[in-house]
C-alpha cells in the first residue's frame, strides 16, 4: 500500500442555507451539528474491505466512538455530533498507518435557532428533541423521492416546506423501475440492472442522499430511512449476501449517524422481504445499533405480520394496519403491548388509486390521523392520487393535492397549544378520549355525530372545583368554536366529575367533531396508581 | 433417617362416575387418565425440603420423566398421564434408598368415550385435544370456589354441567376472607391468617383441589389454574419469599401435571402483583415449564400492563382488556402481535356491581363474545349479580342467574356446525367476518342495524361458480333463519366475488344479527400467500 501525504481537513457541512455556514477554518461546530474529519490515504486495493477508521471524541468527562468510511479517490471521513457544547479533542485509530493517532481539537457552541437535537423517546409512548422540545411525529411518504429527478426533489422539499409534516420516510436503495425513468445512480460499483460489483460503494450514491437529508434537517423534517425493501428485485439489491448486507448497514450508519435528523427503519413491510429471516432482521438492527453512537431511533415496518417490537433494539413501534386507526379504541391497543411509542406509518393512503390501500377520502385520512392521536399515537399520512405526469407523492414526491394536509396541519396546532403529549386517560370506558389529566383533553367523536355531549372528565387528576373552558372543534371545517363560559367540577360518581351545574356542550350533529377542553382555574389534580376500575 | 418396610400400591385416581372406575389392582390405565405409583418412605425430617423422587416411564421408544411429591405421613406418591396406549414400565429415582429404583409395568388402553386428552395449540390461532377434536374455549370464572364450602362446590359442579362452559379459571390460593367464612384449609401447615410453615405443605389442601379438578375433567370442563394472585393478600401468599414461590411451583406441577385438563395460568392480574418483578414471572413460567412433562397451556393474565406474551414458554395470550371485544376489529389486533391464540379471559362481567368492571348487561356480554369470535379469538364469560347470601358466580361458583350464558351456548352450537377454527378472512376491510375461506363464514354486525346485506365475500379461498347458502341469525332470541334459495359466485371486482344474480340477503334492522354463510356447491377455491391489498 503506498505511502502518502496526509493532510487533515476539518470543515462544516455545506449547509444550503448560506446562513448557517460557518468558516471551513473555524474548527467551530455547533451543538448537533456535525464534525466532518477528512483524511487522504490508500487508495490501492479494496478500502472498503480493506481498511478500518474510527476516531474517539472527547470533552474530558466522555468518550464517544465514531466509524469513518472510504468516500472514493483517497479521501477517508469521520463525522461527529456533539451533543454537548464546549471543547472536544479527537484522536483517530486505523489499520492503516497514514490514518491513524491523529489528533486535534474543536469547539462546540450552544444549539442554534431552530436546532433542537436529534429526536428521542419521550414520555414512554411520546417524542421529544434532545433539548426537551416535545416532538409530535406527523410524517409523510415519498417512497423513492431519493431517487427521482433533482427537479422533483427540489419540489419535494418545496412542498414539505409549508406542509405540516415533520418526518419523512424513504427508501435508500432504489424502487424497481417500473414505468419510470432509471435511477441516475446506484449504491454499488456496476451496471443496472443488476450486475453489481458489491464489494465497492459508490460515494456519489450515498452523497446525493446526504444532501437531500441536510435539506430536509434544514426545514425540520426528520428523515425516516428505509434501509431494506423488497420493490426493486430488479436490481437486486434485497438478494445480497448477508455479508453485503452488513457491510452496507455499517457503510450507511458510519455516513449518516452524525446528521440529527435521521431514524432507522430496517424494511418496509420487512415480512414481505422473502429472502430474509427474521434473525437476519434481528442481526441488521445490532449491526446499526452498533454503528451509531448517537441512538438514533429505530424500528422496523410490517406487512401482514408483526415483528416483536418487545425486542430491545426497537425504540418505537412501526406499523402498517389497513383498520386499525379507523377507530381510536382500536389505535390503542398496540401501546400496552410494547410499552413503546406506536407510530401507524401506514394506515392505507389518500388518492384514487384502484388498489384498496391507495383511495382513502381526504375526509378519511384526516379521520384516521385524529383516531390515532386521540389513541396516544401517531399516524402517517400518504398521498396517491394519479397525475398525467405520473409524479405521484407516495413515490417521487413533488406536490401534493389532497385535502387531508390542510387539516393535519390544523390538528397539529391544536395538538401543540396543550402542555404535551396526551394519552388515552380511561382507556377502557371512554376510547375518544386523550388528555394530559386534570390539564388538557381532546375528545374526538369520529363518525359518532351527537347533538350535545355532557361536560364529564375521568377522575383522573381532576377534583372538585376545578374550571375548565371548552372549544368544539369541527375538525374537516377547520373551525374553533368556545362554548360560552366555564365548567366547574364537582364528583358524579366513583369513576366521573362534572359540572356542578350539569351543563351540557350543544353539538351540530355533524360527524368528525372534536372538543378541547383545558383547566383555566382550580387546583391541580393527583394522578395515582391504582387499578382504574376499583 | 428410619428405614421402612416399603411397599407399592398401583392405582387409578377414584372417579366420582363409579361408570369409569377400573379395579386398583388391573395395572391398566387409559390413555391421558393418569397412573398413580404411591411408595411409603421417610416422614422423619422434612421430606418436602430433603426429598427428590421422579420417575421415568417409557414405552420402548419414547421415555417421559414424572416428578414425584411427599403426599404426608410417609407416603410418596408419581403420577404419569401417558399419551400412547401400549405397554410401559417405569423406573424410580429418589436420594433416599427406599423410594428409589422400584420398577414395574403396566397396560395403557385407548381412551374412552369424551376423553380427548389435553389441550393444545391448534391451527396457530386456536385450541384442539391432542386427539385431534377442535376445542373452542367458552371459558368462565369463579375465582375462589376452590375454596368455599362443600354444597357450594357441588352446586358449582351441576351449574357448569348443564352451561356451554368448557373452560373455568380459578385461585389455587384462597381470596381474601371478606365478609365471607375462611376456608376450611390453607396450602401449608400452620394458622391463619398468616403464621404459616412455608417449609411444609398441607397435602389436604391440594387433595380437595385435585378432587375439584377430577369432577371438571369428568363434565369436560378445562381447568384454568390461576397459580398466584393479589387477593389474599391477609394470608401473605402473594408475599412469600421466592424461594418458597419456586417450591411451591415444583410441588403443585408434580402434583397436578398428570390431569389432562389442567391449564397454568400465572397469575391474575400479575401487573397488580406489586411484590413481584417481571423476571420473577419469567421464571415461574420456567420452572412450570420444566416441571410439567406433558407440556400444559401456559399463560398469564394481564391488569393493566400486558406481559410480553411473544416469551417462547406463553402458550397463548390470556388478556384482560375491558374495551377490546365491544368490537371485533379491536380484539382481532393482538393475533398479528404475538402469532398466538388469544383469549379475553376478561372482559367486564355481566352483572350488577357498583363497579364498573361488572356490569355489562346480558346482551353486551353476548355481544362481546360474538365479536371475539368473528375475531378469531376467544372470549371469557363472568357473572357478578348480588344474591342475597352472596354467593356470587364470579367468586364462589354456585348457581348462574344471567341472560348471556344461554347465547354463549347457541353460539358455540353455531360455531360447531362449521367445519373448524375460524379467522378473519379480510381483516384490513371487514373486521366483521370470519371463516374458513371458501367453506364457512360467520358475518356479526354488531351494533350496526343493516336493513339488507348485498351477499359478498372476499377472494381469498372463492371462485366463480361456488354456491352458498346463508342462514340470518338473530344472536339474541337465538334464531336460525335460512336464507330461501342460494347464492353462486361471481367476480365483481379485484377483491370481491358476489353473487351472478347480485343477490341481496334482507336483514330486520336490529342489532346484534349474524349470518351464516355456507358454501354447498362448486369446487374448492385456493388462498394464497400474496399481499392481500395488491
Amino acid at each position: 500500500m503506498k505511502a502518502r501525504r496526509l493532510f487533515l481537513l476539518l470543515f462544516l457541512p455545506v449547509l444550503l442555507n448560506a446562513q448557517e455556514q460557518e468558516p471551513a477554518a473555524a474548527k467551530v461546530v455547533e451543538q448537533w451539528d456535525y464534525l466532518e474529519l477528512t483524511l487522504e490515504g490508500p487508495e490501492t486495493g479494496n478500502p472498503y474491505l480493506e481498511v478500518d477508521l474510527s476516531a474517539v471524541f472527547t470533552n474530558g468527562h466522555r468518550e464517544i466512538e465514531a466509524q469513518g468510511f472510504y468516500d472514493g479517490e483517497g479521501i477517508y471521513k469521520i463525522r461527529f455530533m456533539p451533543d454537548e457544547p464546549g471543547q472536544w479533542r479527537y484522536k483517530t485509530w486505523s489499520n492503516v498507518w497514514p490514518l491513524t493517532a491523529q489528533e486535534g481539537d474543536f469547539t462546540v457552541t450552544p444549539a442554534g435557532e431552530g436546532n433542537h437535537g436529534p429526536v428521542r423517546v419521550y414520555q414512554q409512548y411520546h417524542f421529544a428533541y434532545a433539548d426537551g422540545t416535545v416532538y409530535y411525529p406527523f410524517g409523510t411518504t415519498t417512497y423513492n423521492w431519493l431517487h427521482r429527478p433533482r427537479e422533483t426533489q427540489k419540489a419535494t422539499i418545496e412542498t414539505l416546506r409549508g406542509s405540516p409534516f415533520n418526518k419523512l420516510r424513504m427508501l435508500v436503495f432504489p424502487e424497481g423501475k417500473g414505468s419510470r425513468s432509471a435511477p441516475e445512480r446506484f449504491p454499488f460499483e456496476g451496471d443496472p440492472p443488476a450486475d453489481w460489483d458489491f464489494s465497492r460503494f459508490n460515494p456519489e450514491y450515498f452523497r446525493q442522499i446526504e444532501a437531500r437529508l441536510l435539506e430536509l434537517r434544514e426545514i425540520g423534517v426528520e428523515a425516516d430511512l428505509i434501509l431494506f425493501h423488497k420493490y426493486g428485485s430488479e436490481w437486486g439489491f434485497d438478494t445480497m449476501p448477508a455479508e453485503v448486507d452488513d457491510r452496507y448497514l455499517r457503510y450507511i450508519v458510519a455516513r449518516l449517524s452524525a446528521f440529527r435528523n435521521v431514524w432507522w427503519s430496517m424494511a418496509n413491510e420487512y415480512d414481505f422481504v422473502k429472502t430474509k429471516q427474521e434473525s437476519d432482521w434481528d442481526r441488521y438492527f445490532q449491526i446499526v445499533r452498533a454503528g451509531d453512537p448517537y441512538n438514533h431511533l429505530r424500528s422496523i415496518h410490517n406487512g401482514f405480520l408483526i415483528y416483536d417490537h418487545n425486542k430491545p433494539w426497537v425504540t418505537h413501534a412501526s406499523i402498517q394496519n389497513g383498520a386499525a386507526v379507523e377507530e381510536s379504541g382500536r389505535a390503542q391497543m398496540y401501546l400496552d403491548v410494547w410499552r413503546k411509542p406506536v407510530v401507524y406509518d401506514e394506515v392505507k393512503y389518500e388518492g384514487d388509486n384502484e388498489r384498496r390501500w391507495g383511495n382513502l377520502s381526504g375526509e378519511e385520512m384526516t379521520h384516521r390521523v385524529w383516531c390515532g392521536i386521540v389513541a396516544g399515537t401517531y399516524v402517517g399520512h400518504g398521498e396517491c392520487y394519479n397525475q398525467p405526469d405520473k409524479v405521484v407523492w407516495l413515490s417521487t414526491g413533488g406536490r401534493l393535492h389532497g385535502t387531508s394536509p390542510a387539516r393535519i396541519a390544523f390538528l397539529k396546532e391544536i395538538l401543540e397549544s396543550g402542555p404535551g403529549p396526551i394519552n388515552q386517560v380511561d382507556k377502557w370506558q371512554d376510547t375518544q378520549l386523550a388528555g394530559v389529566p386534570g390539564e388538557f383533553y381532546l375528545k374526538y367523536f369520529g363518525h359518532d355525530a351527537p347533538l350535545e355531549w355532557t361536560f364529564q372528565l375521568p377522575r383522573a387528576g381532576v377534583r372538585t372545583g376545578q374550571v375548565y373552558t371548552v372549544d368544539i372543534i369541527d375538525t374537516w371545517d377547520m373551525t374553533v368554536t368556545p362554548v360560552e363560559g366555564t365548567f366547574t367540577l364537582e364528583r358524579k360518581d366513583r369513576y366521573h366529575f362534572v359540572d356542578e351545574a350539569g351543563r351540557v356542550v350543544d353539538l351540530p350533529g355533524k360527524p368528525n367533531m372534536a372538543l378541547r377542553i383545558t383547566r383555566v382555574g382550580g387546583q391541580a389534580g393527583r394522578v395515582t396508581e391504582e387499578d382504574p376500575n376499583l
